[in-house]
């Protein structure tokens, strides 16, 4: 998952609810793969550790190919077929498939095999150089040499290296989730095709190329987005949606050169409060957007939706506790429920000088860095316009580029807008029949009530996959939510690859009996 | 004058009008001292080259040290008794003095000797190696040598150094219209006292304790703030009044962590939000500030400051033209009836990231820089507890430390204040005799109009000299406007040095007798 570009660490200590011990019920695969993999968790770690262990930036070419090339090596030692896709210009996806004999039903897999780009020097351990420790690096965590584990390696132990989260986890549970299914004598019951990307974290700028060319290989009767984390809860969670996005640098002007406040102050105009009115104008202090139209398109959750949403465990109370939050938007409205709808967020301000390098001086112009979370059916060309046309309403000249000096000597207001390339949201409806069988199977995989978004607030490419392919979309991540994605010290909780080789292995062996049994039931109420 | 920490250039290229030359009265003391300053170009050069060669931080101890000995020096020789005065702990102000048998009334001329700092990159010769050039060094000015000057120093030529125009100019301009006046046979006709600072423009720390210690040696019935520069228009300028000013640095809280703003946008508090909509409800986009009871203690201006002002030669299109402003504040109303109102300004804001360095997260903190610009009889106490009123009404915890983790736990909304100093603004009526008195005799002494300002907009500290010594206090400054004050290739036009020589013999000679016709005369209207 791109936490698109966001720098600061998200992890906080949310305490675990632990995970509910799943009943031995021995008709279900989860159970059957478990004792495989208490077997076999030293190799699966070292086989994890040599992947990680290769740099995967998805510019530095020459390592991003190496680990494709690893990744195509893993699959056809397993038997399945296996290749590099073109590009398209940036690194190859890695595609794998198995048919199984007899199968009506499709699944596909999607993880991205590259990582966010590192700051080696916040690391405790190199990113490449792939650590255990039997506790968080941050509570003094001691290494364990991988080549001498325990037969049975305990989950709260973590991996630590660049994308031991985000995402190669994946990659090593799906294969390992085949392992164990084929060391227990279950085959799946659905095809099941694998689409590694290689420049998820540079922001996928090929993949609707890659998607148009490779349509028909790449359809599948359901899509598994497995990226991202758990629930904070550390239950399992399936996410039905993602938010869109898009953004806008905007800047207003005011004297060509600073000018002395005292002696031009209330005369000149001020574009640093020119600009606190034009953000105030565009978003009240509780979350609404204010410009007119903003809201038109917002699709109203469903009834479904709005129960899933409820439903989620309430992590908000350690949440603001962590975070030292008094208060939160719209009267303390559950988080689940504010990310249904769309929001606008002020990641910047800028303009003159704070503090002690402040100067008695107007400023010469004041820059806002906003983005916007978009949900089904928003779409960012509309809200753009909505939003130009809000500020030509206010008496602002809208430019794109920086006005040139005659341009500013004659128009009175000028706002220069620079967006960003954006895309719409997508949900996937939680009660289609394969919706609620992914739910079920899971659930009874782990014993234990699975969490359900009917959205994540973040936003990842979902509507690209479903208006591409034509696919339905469901997020499966496996990552512990305390993984430190994106940010030093990323590490994998083991009890999250546990689990997780478990659901895959529901998944693939137990899906298509469940997709059939949902076909015959009824909508369950608020499921 | 301290255009308090403006590091901005100023200096604007509005075509001079040009001086008048004035009539050729020869019972005027300025058209005495003509003749002989013509003869002494290159001497008094060279004296005010020796000054400006003094490295002048007031910072630098053995440095300000120096400057001060030389004053005295110079001072002496003149026959002035001169001396330092205790600095209560900063540099030692330089204080002389010169009584004249028979004169009634004693005149105090203020400047300083101290400078701003210097960034010596941006200078195209040495701030403290004076160079004379031919044109600014702007438009390819050619160096001249001291050591040869011709007999006859053309006006436009000027004097490159830190403080050739901010503040040492008056320093030589006085001492130069002594030595002219004794030259004409001409003695002055009041009593002189001279005051050299030296931490003006590092914010005057321990003139209060100064002035408290000499209460009467300072007194004088009419202080002549020397510093600052003549009007746009190349005409001599005094003024009557000045801003006086406060600052305050205010922050905004979010969360303790940046946050994702697509997991928790529209859920968490975005301070940079909150702050926007606080610095909107400070002040309109027009200028008026909408703290209630701003405007309660600003004392409307008086029919003749009206006047006065309106009477000001109009640079505002040309300042219009140089710095895009395709339109002012309030309607166009105009510059000098602008800064007869107090203003607030907003001298910066910062939160997050903008631009190429923006992320997709809340921000923890929010923070603005504002400086308050205030006119009698506003008070920096009264307007500070106006404005926190109106946060606490908004909603606002106000508090003057960074708040703890518990604090923000429990308050919702938290806003930090940082006060600075500040003082109040401070005017002289136009109309009285003595303000009458130094208009005429300048205008006599010019042959052309003087601008009369009825304030400055920036902040001198006129209050303190008026509150502490009991005495008149009306502004002359002479340096030229475009001198790059504050900034790097700081100079003084020589047409300036010459036209306030000729200003300071005629305040000398001429002011008594003036003062006493002004007493005996009603107050024309307007003026």
């Amino acid at each position: 998952m791109r936490w698109a570009r966001i720098g600061a660490a998200l992890a906080w200590g949310v305490s675990a609810l632990g995970a509910v011990p799943p009943p031995a019920d021995p008709s279900r695969a989860a159970v059957q793969v478990r004792a495989w993999r208490r077997a076999h968790e030293a190799d699966i770690l070292r086989e994890f550790a040599d992947l990680l262990s290769l740099p995967n930036l998805a510019s530095d070419a020459v390592n991003i190919g190496r680990n494709a090339d690893r990744i195509v090596a893993m699959l056809r030692q397993r038997g399945l077929s296996a290749r590099l896709l073109d590009g398209r210009g940036g690194p190859s996806p890695v595609y794998g498939e198995l048919t199984v004999p007899g199968a009506r039903r499709t699944v596909l897999v999607y993880a991205h095999y590259d990582g966010q780009p590192v700051d080696a020097n916040a690391w405790t351990s190199p990113p490449w150089t792939p650590v255990l420790r039997d506790r968080p690096v941050e509570e003094g965590g001691r290494e364990i040499s991988l080549e001498s584990l325990p037969s049975a390696v305990p989950g709260e132990w973590r991996l630590y290296a660049r994308s031991a989260g985000d995402d190669k986890a994946p990659i090593i549970g799906v294969l390992a989730a085949l392992d164990a299914l084929k060391a227990a004598g279950r085959a799946p019951t659905v095809n099941l095709k694998l689409l590694f990307e290689g420049e998820e974290e540079a922001g996928s700028p090929h993949m609707a190329d890659v998607l148009d060319a490779n349509r028909e290989t790449l359809r599948a009767d359901l899509w598994l987005l497995c990226d991202g984390p758990v629930h904070q809860s550390r239950r399992m969670q399936v996410f039905f949606g993602a938010r869109g996005e898009t953004d806008v640098e905007l800047t207003v002007y005011g004297p060509l050169r600073a000018l002395h406040s005292g002696h031009y102050g209330n005369w000149a105009p001020n574009p640093a409060i020119l600009l606190a009115h034009l953000v105030a104008g565009l978003r009240d202090e509780d979350g609404r957007v204010l410009v007119p139209g903003f809201y038109d398109d917002v699709r109203p959750p469903t009834e479904a939706e709005r129960q899933a949403a409820s439903a989620v465990p309430d992590v908000e109370r350690a949440l603001r506790h962590d975070m030292a939050l008094a208060a939160t938007e719209a009267g303390g409205a559950r988080l689940p429920e504010r990310i249904l709808l769309p929001a606008l967020n002020v990641r910047g301000l800028a303009s003159g000088h704070v503090g002690a390098s402040a100067t008695n001086s107007i400023p010469t112009e004041a820059q806002a860095s906003i983005d916007i979370r978009l949900v089904p059916d928003q779409t960012p060309e509309k809200v753009r316009s909505l939003l130009e046309a809000h500020l030509r309403a206010r008496g602002y000249t809208v430019v794109h580029e920086a006005p040139d000096v005659e341009t500013r000597r004659t128009q009175p207001r000028i706002v220069r807008l620079m967006w960003g390339a954006g895309y719409p949201g997508a949900r996937t409806a939680m009660d289609l029949p394969v919706s609620r069988a992914v739910v079920r199977v899971l659930e009874e995989a782990r014993g234990a009530p699975v969490v359900r978004m009917p959205t994540l607030g973040g936003s990842v490419p979902m509507y690209l996959f479903q208006q591409k392919t034509g696919s339905t979309i469901i997020g499966l991540p496996i990552a512990n939510h305390d993984d430190n994605q994106h940010a030093a010290n990323e590490n994998l909780r083991l009890q999250n690859l546990w689990d997780g080789i478990e659901a895959y292995a529901a998944i693939l062996a137990d899906l298509d009996r469940a997709w059939d049994a949902t076909l015959g039931s009824a909508t369950p109420p608020g499921r």
